[in-house]
């Protein structure tokens, strides 16, 4: 067994400085954020040097820690990935990438076009190898203890066969594990019932793959789960294909918003209800706290060589901070090298399925 | 233009006493919610009749109303379609549907196993001529005037190709109509984003097949939409495949009871936020209410001979009430023969594409 490389001392997260809603005024807000945090982390941070050496310069936390990248070109939310990928070369977005590509960073983070994203991290990180189709898993407010639970694929790929979801559970156990320190996360498959014999053909494929490789990889299969379950305590990672991932988080965002909204209304009604409202504050704030999704801001794209962190694209200050804390974590822990060494593993498991030897625990 | 069928008169729905969660003596008091508002409505009873007799007989209200249907056999959540469409005949279930199918009642409710339900409705009832799959229709609080939208189908079949997504949009443009008195309903498709070059062949294929349509029958088509716009204002009726539509709405649903839960906790934290809650109580009564799931209980059965009101399995007497209460309201409008006759006609265009005569509103 040899041991996971962690990277104890200084991290350096390479920022897109570019490509958010807000502009780079926000992202390096978030820097600051970060920074007065965490003593260890160092940035590269990629975009126009005049603009941005302005904004990092009234933040006095910032001074001696961020090394500029100059690049002229932004990825807007409207390009497609495919252009990018072909002409891309002088964007921020492309430029973040390379630091990590160099080994110059230990993790990305941007705010920009996930699918130009994802293009362009496959492209230039490339998948680790035994991996099909990489995918991006988010953090959803949950009632399990941790307060959150993992779901992938959330839109990196809109299709998934049996093996594609086994991948998708190996990542996610992996995750898990370094990302929210769970030993042995209990991994759930998203169905539209929990008998056995629902849902479409490949889920029940996936269904006998994934509970064949639960002892050796260390996690524990529940089964089939249903969408209910994605913020229950049933499951800490939820495996599903991209489509109905994305599909599943953007109604939840969807129906929290609407609750918030019609709450503040409740509010509003009348002078009593005025007045509960100023009692009922703290209480208000302690809720939004809790389900807060600037707190568990960065999809987390799986299965490449090198982390990248995608940060929501209309991310505050708190929310860029929180997509870097995610990029630090996973650095520090190792997480890239040993979500290889898993997949490796396992996909070695697959050939040779007679192997019997205990797992190191990834 | 022939005028379509209306039931003004007094209207007879059929319901399944047994298979609910909480047994007949909650879908009794539900029976009797709807005669106390409803004059004009009466009802075939299923079940045991000895129990439900007794259980009547508490009820005032439904003096006279009531005839019995005399059944000894229950179709439990566990009872596989199947086995219920071959052995099932002794079921209160059975006899409910046969009476829609006898022509004795307007409409059928049950708050029984879906999967079961379903495949009883397809087989007693059998599917419109043109349908291919019939789909379930559900209303989900929404930003919109009428403050809920129809989503469809949330679980009938685990798939959909290009010609069921039509049929479903279809479908539901129709139920707006005749559910949610929307005279031009807008239409929208589930996808992963609103551009056209995403997600899956069938829902590129899907979307100009709709697109054709919309003039022809009366609807707006707004594009593809989101899982934000499930609970969003930018349309009425959401079109996806069951698969999709079903762990939507259990995302949905799983959230808000998140949210739900973390809200009583947070208001039970202190002293202080303890009297917040008494005064923010009739605030937060108006918020329950308004996505209160009870009071839009009801899955509708789009595309059988017969409309078939699907009650949640653990609905109170509210909840039974307010499904029996959109049979009655799709009863009086002749819903199913509009139905018909609509899918009969786009069926015709379908075929026959040249045809440019003016169809009428269904």
């Amino acid at each position: 067994m040899t041991e996971q490389p962690t990277h104890a001392g200084r991290i350096t997260i390479s920022v897109d400085a570019m490509g958010g809603d807000a502009g780079p005024s926000v992202v390096v807000a978030g820097l600051a954020k970060s920074a007065d945090k965490n003593p260890d982390i160092r940035f590269l941070l990629h975009g126009p040097e005049q603009v941005l050496r302005k904004l990092v310069a009234k933040r006095r936390v910032l001074e001696g820690r961020v090394v500029f990248r100059d690049c002229s070109g932004v990825v807007t939310m409207e390009d497609k990935p495919s252009q990018v990928v072909r002409n891309g070369k002088e964007t921020s977005m492309w430029s973040t990438l390379e630091a990590v590509r160099q080994g110059e960073a230990h993790g990305a983070v941007s705010c920009g076009n996930t699918g130009a994203l994802m293009a362009l991290s496959m492209m230039r990180l490339r998948k680790l190898p035994g991996v099909n189709r990489p995918a991006i898993a988010i953090l959803w407010p949950s009632r399990n203890p941790q307060g959150f639970n993992v779901m992938l694929d959330v839109g990196a790929d809109v299709r998934a066969d049996a093996k594609d979801l086994l991948q998708y559970a190996l990542m996610g156990a992996s995750y898990a594990r370094n990302g929210l320190a769970l030993s042995r996360p209990r991994i759930g498959l998203l169905n539209v019932g929990t008998e056995e014999h629902k849902g479409r053909a490949e889920l029940k494929e996936a269904h006998s793959m994934i509970a064949g490789f639960a002892e050796q990889a260390n996690f524990d299969f529940v089964g089939f789960v249903e969408g209910s379950d994605i913020p229950g305590d049933k499951a800490d990672v939820i495996v599903t294909d991209g489509f109905t991932g994305n599909v599943a988080i953007k109604t939840g965002e969807g129906t929290a918003s609407l609750i918030g909204d019609l709450l503040r209304q409740a509010f509003k009604y009348s002078p009593l209800s005025r007045l509960a409202s100023i009692l009922a504050i703290t209480s208000l704030n302690r809720l939004k706290k809790r389900i807060d999704p600037r707190r568990v801001n960065g999809g987390v794209f799986l299965g490449l060589n090198g982390t990248v962190v995608k940060s929501h694209g209309g991310a505050d200050a708190t929310g860029v901070s929180a997509a870097i804390k995610l990029a630090f974590t996973l650095a520090q822990s190792g997480f890239s090298e040993k979500l290889a060494a898993r997949v490796a593993s396992t996909a070695q498991l697959a050939q040779d399925a007679a192997q019997s030897a205990p797992q190191t625990d990834k």
